[in-house]
């Protein structure tokens, strides 16, 4: 998560000729050229598009800024119903025809060498930004509220977010993506009912649409905080289920069984740690997916974003150590 | 929680007077004063003291100040050992003396009419805040790095934290708290070993040292995000547990049976609703501490803080729908 990022000092250069956050994104040579630095550098076994899960919103006009150290903020934000019919259907072939450009760009840069993830914000994410107009201190606190006032308006809300993500990954993945991946990093602020009505109902219906175009097609699903709830995300049909750094990992092999393979789990912020310490993190994860002789498959990956103030040489040692501990080479 | 505060206008006409936050805070007179003011509002059955949960760094000499609409910040920061061991050893009854005189100017106040809650933040959500500086955009990144790399080193700051908490508590419900709550805000980031090292083993302490001085003192221990982990925090001997909202009420009763009493789950984000709603959540709430006639008491609250654009009309709404649904007047 956050593969490229500002914690390289080469993506940092990059960034400084492509302007804004936003024209990073928008340029499919800068997008490839930030994707492949990680790539490049540490030698890793998958590339993950580079783009904002915000996309989507930006392109109904919601006007995507980044303001430094606030996060992302839109320019309008949902207020009500009418907003919501007024929002225009778009065609992410032509309104987000930039991240399509993108992804066949590093496709071929790749050249078949390893997978492509692409991915987009859940419907539940999305309205959480949309709706109180950007991040957010309060834990979304006015789409938390929406939840009770106006959980009609929400749902349509979701359904219109639910179609356009759909389209967003299935475009996605016939420009190169090989693996979708879901980020549902709000669902854990809500209640266990709650998640099922507002967030997972929405994300299955996603899963089992594009397995409708694409059976072969892995979608990753992951749900800040939903730890608790691993076995109803399994259901959904989704490859892999993703782990946040606060679940323990027995008690989900536990749950799912050999139901889809998981990824995840490590802290990032072990990463700010010295070596030695790194690697012990790392065995320990490692050590974990072991239990119970599960073999479904573990992608190895951190439990949430990499910090910008993580030393470059200490993900390499994270490579290593992956390399070394995991049961094959990979 | 944050029963007084900015959504009350008579709240920000004293602040205006005081000056600062921490002003307020250290002003016996005003802290009596805005505590007392929802209680005159809205006819609430229990107070809790005006404070906040940082006073005790900002008395060890971090300085906290509040900047707006950035939350908390200290002038200093916890890097390493040398600093936790040069962290004075300060006694409450005198660096935090103004904590003592507002519970007793309250406690005269209110007469015996109700009882006066004290409270203090957990060791470990003290400890994420001196070692980040202040409020977090990153779930304390910074402060869970030290779990992993600095692990004795965090362990030394949480006894020394644990042995003042204690202090501090004792002399709040010596100068009139009837009730000691523990705010463990930033519990729910931690994976459960971690927790129940790092965080609750400390909270036990604390419980278990006031009891054996004071036995009858009923202690209140809230995790933010601890919902998996209720069965774990009743056994520390503690007399209630918070719920935050994202909780399953129905799973906790079941897991801790008669061991305790229950505090919170409301969503705060429902007051910003309308009040046929505010009064339909609140009927829910209540209905579901009926659960398999779990009779060891529910305190009616919150999951969280009060939002500061919470309109004060919604906050009577729930006070008579909480004594119009629950079982016998309060």
């Amino acid at each position: 998560m956050r593969q490229a990022g500002r914690y390289l000092p080469e993506y940092n250069a990059t960034r400084k000729k492509a302007g804004s956050f936003m024209d990073l994104c928008r340029s499919s040579q800068y997008a490839c050229e930030v994707t492949m630095q990680p790539i490049d550098r540490f030698g890793l076994d998958a590339a993950i598009l580079f783009s904002d899960i915000l996309t989507i919103p930006d392109a109904m006009g919601l006007e995507l800024n980044f303001v430094e150290g606030h996060g992302p903020k839109f320019s309008k934000q949902i207020k009500d119903e009418k907003e919501i019919i007024n929002l225009p259907d778009i065609d992410p072939t032509l309104e987000l025809k930039y991240v399509e450009e993108a992804v066949s760009t590093i496709k071929k840069e790749l050249n078949g060498s390893i997978p492509l993830i692409g991915f987009s914000g859940s419907p539940w994410t999305l309205a959480c930004y949309m709706i109180s107009g950007g991040s957010s201190k309060d834990d979304f606190l006015t789409a938390r509220s929406w939840l009770y006032k106006k959980p009609k308006t929400l749902e349509s809300l979701l359904k219109k977010l639910t179609t356009i993500i759909v389209d967003y990954c299935s475009m996605q993945h016939r420009a190169g993506a090989d693996i979708i991946m879901l980020f549902d990093t709000w669902g854990g602020l809500l209640g266990e009912n709650q998640f099922k009505k507002f967030s997972l109902k929405y994300m299955e219906k996603i899963v089992k649409d594009l397995h409708k175009e694409y059976p072969k097609l892995p979608v990753i699903l992951f749900t800040k905080g939903g730890g608790n709830w691993v076995s109803e995300i399994a259901k959904t049909g989704c490859n892999v289920v993703g782990l946040d750094w606060t679940v323990d990992v027995t008690s989900v092999i536990k749950k799912i069984g050999k139901l889809c393979s998981l990824q995840g789990n490590l802290d990032p912020s072990v990463l700010l740690g010295d070596k030695v310490h790194i690697e012990k993190e790392i065995k320990s994860v490692i050590d974990k997916f072991t239990y119970n002789n599960f073999n479904t498959g573990h992608i190895f990956n951190l439990g949430h974003g990499i910090s910008q103030f993580t030393p470059p040489e200490n993900v390499e040692c994270l490579v290593e150590a992956v390399k070394k501990y995991s049961s094959r080479a990979i």
